[in-house]
């Protein structure tokens, strides 16, 4: 599935969730303007690391997420988001587990510019 | 508020909708990567209109919002998004009121290259 596919088809994002079964494997959902929509499936805690030329949204859709800063913990509930200005670092956490949507930059790393253990492959389309 | 201001901020949805009292009159509520997130309430008809450089995301988050395009109509329920491609012609269309997100490119007109009764002045954040 691409972006010509997906256009003017409506995406029921519980049915996108349903698809995903392992943690912090983010899937394309949606694309508008060079962004990508993903969605997100997270528990424990992701790797440190910015991402140098985007910024990045997170909408909680399920669960509590974690985003931890430097200097401070930021939580978010379902219906909350937060903006990672790009160049800020971070690391995602998730005590139990969170579902999100995740909007970058289209072709961005998850781990942005740190590759871990938790770094994907290019992300698919679901 | 601006950008600057709100990044690394939680942003409840909810709050931000408590605020809106008008109809077809967005807010902005989140900013990245040159993209706008914003909040709208709806009900009634919209103009006919498309956005000659804007790729256009819409997630209801509350009613049920009918996107109306020249051949077929997609009614989008809460939980449900659509991207409408740049260039395309839609007429948002909301029989009972409807909250839902809006993603534009910054400093996209409400309706795009076809102004009317329903064009905003530039959007405010809130």
């Amino acid at each position: 599935m691409n972006f010509a596919q997906h256009a003017c088809q409506p995406v029921r994002l519980t049915d996108k969730f349903a698809q995903l079964v392992d943690h912090w494997n983010p899937r394309i959902i949606a694309e508008f303007n060079g962004q990508e929509v993903r969605v997100a499936r997270m528990v424990g805690e992701f790797t440190w690391h910015s991402h140098a030329d985007s910024d990045e949204l997170f909408l909680v859709v399920e669960g509590v997420l974690e985003m931890v800063f430097r200097d401070r913990v930021i939580s978010l509930h379902p219906g909350e988001l937060i903006v990672v200005p790009r160049g800020v670092e971070h690391r995602p956490r998730a005590t139990q587990e969170c579902l999100a949507l995740i909007l970058d930059r289209a072709g961005e790393p998850n781990t942005g510019d740190r590759p871990s253990h938790l770094t994907r492959p290019p992300l698919e389309w679901i």
